[in-house]
């Protein structure tokens, strides 16, 4: 890596953009057809390549093998990499490996950290993060069934877990569990505990199909159950009862990884609004484009990516200042505003591809499908506005509930 | 068919009602994972019970086999179809049989019915309607490509189609195709021809994959090359250059069928939302329809599918007692206004259920993916909205370009 | 009247039509300069012409010297009177004096009516109703601290009232004060009570200046403060403690009255937006109607104007058949579709009309400014959508607070 | 002003907070009652006090007797003046002189800048400026019926205008007229030339009134008509035809200033709407900002100002560094963008307040009224997006007309 040591901001992005347009782009038509597991192999070579550019692993210190880049800097490279389906797995940055990467490294053992996450830096393994229940809001984690109790040097599990994203072929989950019951405060009451996917016990029920794709592998998100799943205590990642804690600390940078990367998707989906209107004829020399309809679709996507990028920056910038913490409502603020944005420019891309639009000829069909999810999953959009509201009625005085 | 004589309207709506609930709804869970064709046999028996029940081809006059109701009185029938992905095969009114089936009842000859229509008002066979070229905007569909050249007693058609709905497994197309390129008026050039699909020169090139789903079978939509394919004139229905006047005619109500399934839709999608508020606790105790965002989804939902349904109802009664010409407005109207109705209904129904209303384990993932569609197909929204407006200008001594 | 018994609904309208056109749409300019009272002595001309005309008070039963009209054939009446910011006054069916009417025509005794009713019906005097108190949410009136306390034969009345609407140069007010402050439930605390403005004690504090109109006379909505206002017992109307019982009844009819006249309001609004679309050039032979934006406002609110007439007539044919209490949902619903269907209309009215929309050299100016209300009085949108959510989730097995 | 050398921004902005919430915001409320005129002499002593502070004109370069302030910088003082009705004027910042002083400033000779520039900037004198016409689309400005002639070393200028704002006391006028009426590009026909309002033939025909303000005064948008005016040649400011070119220029950081005066004012009314949902009780114990519409509201808000800010300051870098030619989509992309969130927060302040905020009361009456205008001078929404979409489809290697 010692070659990225001093490489500007600026050049990394076009070597990743370069890279994403003309190597993985390409191969998103094979997936849409053959699946994952298929595309496997060229995507474990297009690794290696990105190893040899020296781009692998881009928000990873550089002792870990990494960039090094600070939030604000590898927000920027998300964006990229979001302009294509494998962008995030091929510079393994990929969630939630991101997210358990970066608590194995501030809270991990040696030992945890010499067997789980150096394979996961290496790009050798792959992880889940198990901690959606279907019986419980997502919207409030802190209500949960799954419970670990101790058991000699054990902790034997049990629970049912769904949208655990990614468990299919992983080496292991990290799960949420109540170890602490009768704790005063309910979000003292979990722990975060390593569980090796082979543990007999672990049982992946199904891989849930969702917007009409069954999932596979990587792409896929689980249910499964907990059955009297046994691990050594040691297998617990920071104290008994901080699993809120650790959790949280993951919540403000991954918001940043996905909205910057829902900011590429957007982009993508406004390239391809763009050169419909520019290409397609609605009769012989009168463009799509001279629409008007179209044009105020055209410029208030503009308007609303580039606020929205905007806005993660500025959020991003105030996390590496001055900690998640206190960019709380920066960061609820983008998770539901970008999502929203993102929605509506795929909208509004299908609607002026028309009936191509909704064919899966063009990547928009899929993006449609995919980031649905996005206004649902790490909060609500109305958890979110929520939170925005009573963070700032405190500044008036008051405590609301939400 | 003698017994439903007399039967008021509201009690075959209720036959209706129970058997898309009890003997439709059911199956489609079988469908996500199956496919089409996995389903067909008991989907052929459930089209047997819908005959002993005497509900068969409800729109259908008596004489044909069918119920004899008129354009309103079926609307009313189609909302309660909607409530079932296999609602209108089931009761032989699916889109597009149904409009070639009143096409052929019009226009066709003693031949062209005794070999198309009776086999279609059966249920023996199915058919397709081919007129979309890709290398046109279909939202203006005087621009043709696709010829028929006379020679001798046949027409040798060419050209490329695409978005031929059901066209896999059909027994024949109706093609809109140029026949009198030299007309003064553009809409004056084509012709509708029948084309058994079994013709050399027929050529389904592939069922489009559409919102992740390859289609098969009914459930598809076709790129189809016409190449060299030769039919008899006597294929032709209707006189030459009639192509568009005819097309016109099947729109009016063809949108009310549309329309009022897709309310059928929406009410589905209604209830889902509300049985979900009315028993997701966020915590113990603490429903999620107490929640205030919740309650504004609901209300706003059912304001505007009442609203739909009165519209389409008034528009419905305009064509039974003006005909389709003078309800121009009213059905262009209602086109993107209940589209749109769908669409909000769904997302709101999705986002009521979080995680679960994206995953296919409820109805809502297929509606969201399908219906999509509404917003584009028979006319996108800019258009029907340019439409409306030129009418209303031309009240105002204005005649505009749209 | 004996010449109206027999008159079509369409013959009425149609007078009713010329009459707001001809008469009362010339006035609004002068009254936008000089007010109120200087218009008056015109105004009483005016209802001079409506009486020969025999359209007086047209939803007065005919004993009452009215046109005996039903809810829902007097709702296209008001429809009509919307078109002018004069009709309802005109034809002595303005609000508050036309439920006053109402309230004392079912509920007051014959002394009342011989002092009260009969003067109000024949347009001598005028009345208020004064119920909205500034120190509690409107949208929850049971909160009330207005009191009438029991002194011999009399009620000694205090409290803060405000919004009081047409209360300056009223001859008497209509009061919701507390009588049984003890009573179990909130809602029956309150009694209606009969205050003659000359009472010593009612002091009318001020008119609230409202969106910049000082208000003056019938338009006006006064501060007002009840300071040992005494006034005999035999002044209540109904029983005691009966206020909200017969407050509630006016309002299901008063709804419509209201969304009929919205109707009306937008329907003139649209006429106007589209008049410019046809008129103004935007360069020579380029009309602003070509451009697409305009058409969609056009075609948007064609259907929501459409979407609304058909809902308010729905709701009060089923007042009419069933009750306001049945079709408390539809009566919810109308209030927040419609007066947001109103604010729409006009916003886009004034945004075709560009720099001379925000003049007052069209009526859009005032409609905007003076209809701004109609999402608040009666009951905020929220409260509306409330309701409706509330009533529906109780079909589903569950009640929610809103 | 040596004072004023070195204080740091920050530091510039508090005191400007300051000055406006302590003496110019108390004076609102007079002003709504008693108008400008009658306010003159308070603001007159304001204007000195903020001389005594050194905060004088802070867009103009030290040598005038500001504060030399780049645009970006600038901006942020705009945002804290937008507080008040009064703050740009009482600092000699109000548009449209700020526009005309730069004008002169950079395009007028010595005697105009000695005669008209530097009263202005003294604040001894106003002006206006003279573009609109009624007869023609304010969104096509080359389309301009007002000529100036020659005749011997004058001009003699005939036309119609309106919305000249600020006419009424102003002491001269900026006239755009057509002196070359046979150039070829539509653009080059025009001239601005400095026109006293004592001229003989320059008639204010009226203040027009503008949503019930019928203006006085600064407060104020004149119709004016040119008749027979005669000024000298020397008038012209720039050279024969460059009139357009020269308004371009001001288009720019015009567009800046206003779109952080909207900011300054969605502040204050985001500022009313929190403080009303902390202190409003719903019933006895329960905040008005406990109710989730209320919370989205907020959230939504504080997302769109925090958005519109972010993007102006980028838009301001951007001019500084670059030029206006090269901002020209980031300018027109704020203009609808801001102008949109403007009128929804005043609209969602509005409906939190219920009738309170219908009242002129608070200042969001005046607000709602007042800045209604906000997108549609300038440039009206629908023209800035078709510019925004013309611009990027240039990148697209099309060119669309608009």
């Amino acid at each position: 890596m010692v070659q990225t040591l001093e490489r500007p901001l600026e050049e990394i992005l076009a070597s990743i953009r370069d890279f994403v347009r003309t190597e993985l782009q390409p191969l998103e038509a094979e997936f849409s057809k053959g699946g994952f597991k298929q595309l496997f192999p060229i995507l474990e070579q297009k690794r290696q390549q990105v190893k040899a550019l020296g781009l692998w692993a881009p928000f990873l210190p550089k002792e870990w093998g990494g960039l090094g880049l600070s939030l604000t800097r590898y927000a920027r490279v998300s964006e990229e990499l979001g302009h294509s389906t494998f962008g995030h797995f091929s510079f393994n940055c990929q969630a939630p490996d991101v997210g358990n990467m970066e608590l194995l490294m501030h809270h991990g053992t040696s030992e945890q950290k010499e067997r789980f996450l150096l394979p996961l830096t290496a790009g050798q393994i792959r992880s889940c993060f198990s901690m959606t229940e279907p019986e419980h809001a997502g919207s409030n984690p802190v209500h949960l069934s799954t419970t670990a109790a101790h058991d000699g040097d054990d902790y034997v599990i049990n629970g049912h877990k769904w949208f655990t994203s990614a468990a299919d072929g992983a080496a292991f989950a990290i799960v949420m569990a109540v170890t602490n019951p009768r704790a005063a405060l309910p979000h003292e009451r979990a722990s975060q505990i390593i569980v090796p996917t082979d543990t007999p016990g672990f049982r992946l029920v199904r891989n849930i199909s969702i917007m009409g794709d069954p999932g596979e592998d990587y792409f896929s998100h689980a249910e499964i159950r907990y059955e009297d799943c046994r691990v050594p205590v040691d297998n617990r990642i920071g104290g008994e009862g901080e699993g809120f804690r650790l959790a949280q600390e993951r919540l403000g940078p991954g918001r940043i990884h996905h909205c910057m990367r829902w900011i590429g998707i957007s982009e993508r989906a406004f390239d391809l609004m763009c050169r419909r209107a520019a290409e397609r004829q609605l009769s012989p020399g009168e463009l799509l484009g001279s629409r008007q309809a179209i044009q105020h679709w055209i410029a208030e996507s503009r308007a609303e990516i580039h606020a929205s990028r905007l806005m993660v920056i500025d959020a991003a910038e105030r996390i590496d200042r001055e900690g998640a913490r206190k960019a709380r409502v920066d960061i609820s603020m983008i998770k539901f505003y970008v999502a929203g944005v993102l929605q509506r420019v795929i909208d509004r891309a299908i609607q002026t591809h028309g009936a191509l639009g909704i064919t899966d000829d063009t990547p928009l069909s899929a993006m449609a499908r995919h980031e649905r999810a996005a206004r649902i999953y790490d909060g609500p959009d109305e958890v979110h506005k929520a939170v925005v509201a009573r963070e700032i009625l405190k500044g008036y005085g008051v405590r609301i509930a939400i």
